[in-house]
């Protein structure tokens, strides 16, 4: 809430509601947020409370009106979720996907969720739900060919032309560095908690060279993370950032292979720290970047699906 | 224990003691397997229990002689093992590798552990342990380049020329495998208890083939699995062949690239279904296989071991 500006009423709820947390804004007819909340009670917990409790919870402790509409995008539209909102298949204007929001039953709002993608190409199926709706609040031109990244526990790579998603595909980076972390004889090497990686740090540069210069080949070099602690005292914290610069790197020289044949460009769709790391990466990989801020993405996607679905009005520029 | 030949008196005991079980044979004096016992305590119950317990314990129940020397390779050797068996640097010859075993002081007998080996190249530090003895007793011809697999948990690919060991490289295919199988977002794509996969499957021959296409970057195909599973239909028994291809596809593609120039021939020592699994697997990448039986390899790694110490006598050919 800005107590600054003009108080307006809210006409819309936009929910990004994840496996593990959600966030709520109340947005006027113009687009612009009024107010923000944040819980912890993501898809997991909704599972077991229940969807329609947990947001009209947060609802009523935000002063929203019982009409008003809501409008949500991520894992609560999967199978697992309040309501499987049926996948759109690309090539697909993103403009449609969202205008394809589904409508949850029996409910006294208006509440809908925004579809995921699907590539159903018989050699490489893939889905995706939220990031969709990041793509949508992205500020892609309309016009041109355009190569996304958006990095996080399963990145997702997407092709955007003239508007349209015509292909994606995931890498697993952000979980491939939990699950060896933990699980893994690397979990030796790493230590029981290492220290989270900043960019700058020497050995995720190294790292991340060599895994570029590889190719996307990350299974020869994991285990020399083990060999290089027991042969040149590599630290814990440093074989984090090993670890780190090889999936990194791996993952852009593999997506890079696949999607950037021409391109000398990539939209960074990140916040924070992750945003720092695939900045620089991206960068040791000779790549110009335009980094988007995530959080600001989803809140603007939200708002567009809000519009394309008739919740408020017209096609003003997203707050 | 061969009754049907002229009983002998055991000469060594030779032991292979991995992390998880241990195996014992007595051979006598020309190299010849008089007898043989298998346990679970491996590394890490003799970690609790002792080493020397267990190790005397076996041998009493195999009627060895008190004074009998005894030749360890595995994991016995490493820094959590009885006593650090210091790496052999390559490149070394396989014989010096074998002759400096370290022996263990204030033991009744003379009982002495195979080292291992480490590669020290700064970009790429490698160490093995136990396979070292796999290859001394593979057979191998003293002349001439050959291109070695040893799959498993953490699959090793050795370089030897003229009898020597000029290189090797880690692929943690099986340790991927169980990671992903139960940590990662596939274990709802592969379920509780996966089959083992059988050679001739269709879906490991599949994502074998496109791995080996993509030159080892595996990362970008394992989240094909799970949408396969959501789009396809894809069945867990079928998820779990799909995964074993693609890693073992990306092992043999990568390793190929390191290693094979120019090799048209790999020799793999492995057993039973693996060594199945990977025979077709090293045929769908074009390379002629001569397999060595993995268990009789170490045995006869052992034995080779036992003479270059000079506990038994002679260069006969290992039983």
């Amino acid at each position: 809430m800005n107590p600054g500006s003009p108080s307006k009423a809210p006409s819309v709820a936009a929910v990004d509601w994840g496996t593990t947390r959600l966030r709520v804004w109340l947005v006027d007819e113009a687009g612009k947020i009024l107010a923000e909340r944040r819980g912890d009670d993501g898809l997991i917990t909704a599972q077991a409370t229940g969807f329609s409790t947990i947001l009209e919870g947060h609802l009523a402790a935000m002063g929203a009106p019982e009409a008003m509409p809501v409008i949500i995008c991520g894992m609560a539209g999967s199978r697992q979720g309040w309501l499987e909102a049926p996948y759109v298949t690309v090539p697909a204007p993103i403009g449609a996907i969202l205008a394809g929001a589904a409508r949850i039953p029996g409910q006294r709002r208006d509440i809908r969720i925004v579809p995921g993608l699907a590539q159903r190409q018989a050699d490489a199926p893939d889905v995706m739900r939220g990031e969709e709706t990041q793509l949508a609040g992205a500020g892609l031109p309309t016009k041109g060919r355009h190569l996304v990244c958006m990095p996080g526990t399963h990145s997702k790579w997407v092709l955007v032309e003239d508007g349209a998603v015509t292909g994606f595909g995931t890498w697993p980076t952000g979980e491939l560095f939990s699950v060896l972390a933990a699980h893994s004889i690397l979990r030796h090497s790493l230590g029981e908690q290492p220290k989270p990686v900043a960019s700058g740090n020497a050995f995720f540069r190294r790292w991340c060279e060599q895994a570029l210069a590889d190719g996307g080949d990350v299974t020869s070099r994991l285990f020399s993370i083990r060999a290089a602690g027991l042969l040149q005292d590599l630290k814990p914290d440093d074989a984090a950032a090993c670890l780190s610069g090889l999936l990194i790197g791996g993952e852009i020289a593999s997506a890079s292979h696949r999607y950037g044949k021409g391109a000398a460009s990539v939209v960074l769709i990140a916040s924070g720290a992750l945003g720092a790391l695939y900045t620089e990466a991206l960068g040791l990989a000779g790549l110009a970047v335009r980094t988007v801020d995530a959080d600001e993405a989803v809140r603007a996607g939200l708002i567009e699906a809000a519009r394309e679905n008739g919740m408020i009005a017209g096609s003003g520029v997203a707050a």
